[in-house]
C-alpha cells in the first residue's frame, strides 16, 4: 500500500528538519511536512511562556500544558484528515513521552499507511549542533536524545551521528512505497 | 453559535499577519492560524520554481499551478477537520481567483462557523509596506491589492490603510463569538 | 558637504527598520545599515543572557553592561572607519540614555557629516505593534518610546504613527546632500 | 601576539556559520563576527538583482559588480578599524577570487595580527547539506567549494565533510592566541 505518512522521531537539534527537507527534495511526488514545531508557531505567542502552554526550563527541559494538548490532539486529527484526502505529510516530532506519545499519535492515524522513522543522534554531538544552530535553549538536545526513543517502535531507524541528512533522507526514501 | 473559523483575505502586504498576530494575543481563548503561506513553505521548495507549483513573475504576478491547487484542497480540508475536532482556526489567504476562492474555501468548510474578513488596503500604501519590508517580490502587493476581493462577501471588512493592525484585530474581535 | 552618515533613533517598535529599508530602497546611491540590533547578533548569543551583556527584564526593560559597551565602542569606531572609507552609512540605534547616548556616539563620528533622526511613535501604537511583529518581549515598545529621545537634538524628525516608513523615508531623503 | 581577527574562508554551505556559532561560545573573551553575507544583507535589496551588486546565476554561479566591490573595500576598512579599536572579529568570507581575494583582505588587515582558517568541504557533501537547508539557490554549494581555495595560504585547515563544526571550531581555537 502507498505510504501516506512519514513520521520522524527525534529529540531537539537531532537532524530532522534538514532530512525532512532533503526527503521533500528527492521524492518524486509533493509531500508536505508539518511538525510539533509549526504548531508551537501557530498557536498564540503568549502560550510559550504560560503554565498552559509550553515552558522551558533553564536547562531546556520542556514542559507542555492542557491547552497544548488541546489544541495539539485537534491539529493531529487535521493531519490525518489531509492525508485522507489524498496529501502525502511528513510529521516532524519529539515525543517527550516517548512510547506514549507514539501510542497518542497513532490512534489518530488510525487506518492510514505510516512509515515511523527514529532519527537518533549521539547527545554530545547533538549538544554540538545545538550550539552551531544559535537559535535553541541550550540544554534540550541532551536532555531529549534519549528519552523521546523509549519504548517507540519503529520501520526504520537513522542515525545522524556520523551520516549526512541527504543519507539519511535516501535511506528513508527506500521505504516509501 | 460559536465561531470556529476566521477566514482573512487579503493582497500581500496589506497587514494580515499582523492583524493574526493581534487576534490571537487579544482572543480569550488559543487560536491556531495556518494560511497560505504555511502552505507554500510546508511544500517541496522545488515546488516554489515551478509549472506545477507557484511561479512568481518579473512584476510579482503569482500563478498556481495543478499540484499545488490538489495539495491545497488536501490541506483545506485538514484544516477542516482541525475545526470539527475543536481547534480554533483563523486562515489567512489570498484570493487570486476572487469570488472563485472563497466559494472553493466555502465548500471545505461546509457545516462550520465561519467568520470572513476582508483586509483591504490602498494599493499604493500597501506597495510602500512592501518596500519597507523588504523581503518580498516587488510588484505583488499593487497587483493583489484589489483582485483578491471581486466579488468576496464578507462579514467584518477593515481597511489598514489607516488603522492600526491592533485596531483592526478589535475590530474583527467584536465579531468573534 | 555630502551626507556620509544617517542616525536614526527611536525606541522599539518605532519603525526604524522599516525607514531604513526604504530609505535603502529610494536614496539613488547604495547605502549600508548597520544598527545596534546587528551588533547583538555578532556577538556571543551567551551575551544576551549575561550581566556584562544585554539583560531582558519581564518587563521589556535593556540593561546594558560593561562587556557590550566595551564591544559597541570599538564597533562604532570602525563604523566611523568605513564612512571615513567612503561608505554611505545608516545607524540604526537605540539611545537608551538619551542625550549621553548621542553624545558618546557624536564624539566617535567627529569630523563626519552626520545628519541626525528622530523616530517617534506614540507608545500605545508602538506598543501595538510589538503585539503585531509577535517576535519581540512585550513592553519594550512602552519602557523605550519616550526615553531614548530625552535631551536628544535631531536635523530632522519623523512621527511613524500616522505616517507610512516610505513617507517618512522621502521626508529624511530630502535631507540627505 | 594576541590573534585580532580570525578569516574562515570556504564555500557555501561548507559551515562557516556553525563554526563562527562555535567559536564564539567556547571562546574566552567575546569575539563579533562580520561577513561577506551580512554585508550583503546592510546594502539595498535591489543591488541583489543589479549588474552593480550580485547577480546568481541559475547554476548559483555569484557575479559581484563594481558598487558591491567599491561598498566592500569601505566595509572591510571598517572591520579592521573595529580590530584596531580592540575589537575581535570573526571574518566569515567566501574568496570567489581565491588568492586575489585574499591579497586584497590581507592588504586592509595591514598591521594587524591575522588567524588565516580555511574551511574545506567535499563538494557532494557541501550539496547535500544545501538540499538540507533549503534556503540557497542549489549549485552554489558545488560551484564555490574548491575554487575559493585556489592558491590560498592558511594557518590552519578545517574539513567539515567529516567533522562536526564544534570540533572544528575547538581545532581553530587552540591557535587563537
Amino acid at each position: 500500500m502507498t505510504t501516506q505518512i512519514i513520521v520522524l522521531n527525534g529529540g531537539s537539534s537531532s537532524g530532522k528538519t534538514g532530512i525532512t527537507r532533503c526527503l521533500k527534495a528527492i521524492l518524486p511526488r509533493p509531500w508536505i511536512s508539518l511538525g510539533v514545531y509549526d504548531l508551537s508557531q501557530a498557536l498564540p505567542a503568549k502560550m510559550r511562556q504560560d503554565d498552559a502552554g509550553v515552558e522551558l526550563g533553564d536547562n531546556g527541559e520542556v514542559e507542555v500544558g492542557a491547552s497544548f494538548r488541546e489544541a495539539e490532539a485537534a491539529w493531529t486529527t487535521g493531519i490525518a484528515a489531509m492525508a485522507r484526502a489524498g496529501a502525502r505529510v511528513i510529521i516532524d516530532d519529539v515525543f517527550l513521552g516517548g512510547r506514549d506519545s507514539q501510542d497518542r499519535l497513532r490512534e489518530h492515524l488510525d487506518g492510514l499507511e505510516v512509515l515511523w522513522v527514529g532519527v537518533k543522534c549521539d547527545p554530545e554531538i547533538a549538544a554540538g549542533r545545538e550550539t552551531a544552530r544559535g537559535d535553541r535553549v541550550a540544554g534540550m538536545a541532551v536532555s531529549q536524545a534519549e528519552k523521546v526513543h523509549k519504548g517507540v517502535v519503529y520501520d526504520v531507524e537513522v542515525d545522524t551521528s556520523h551520516t549526512e541528512s541527504i543519507v539519511c533522507a535516501r535511506a528513508i526514501a527506500e521505504h516509501v512505497r
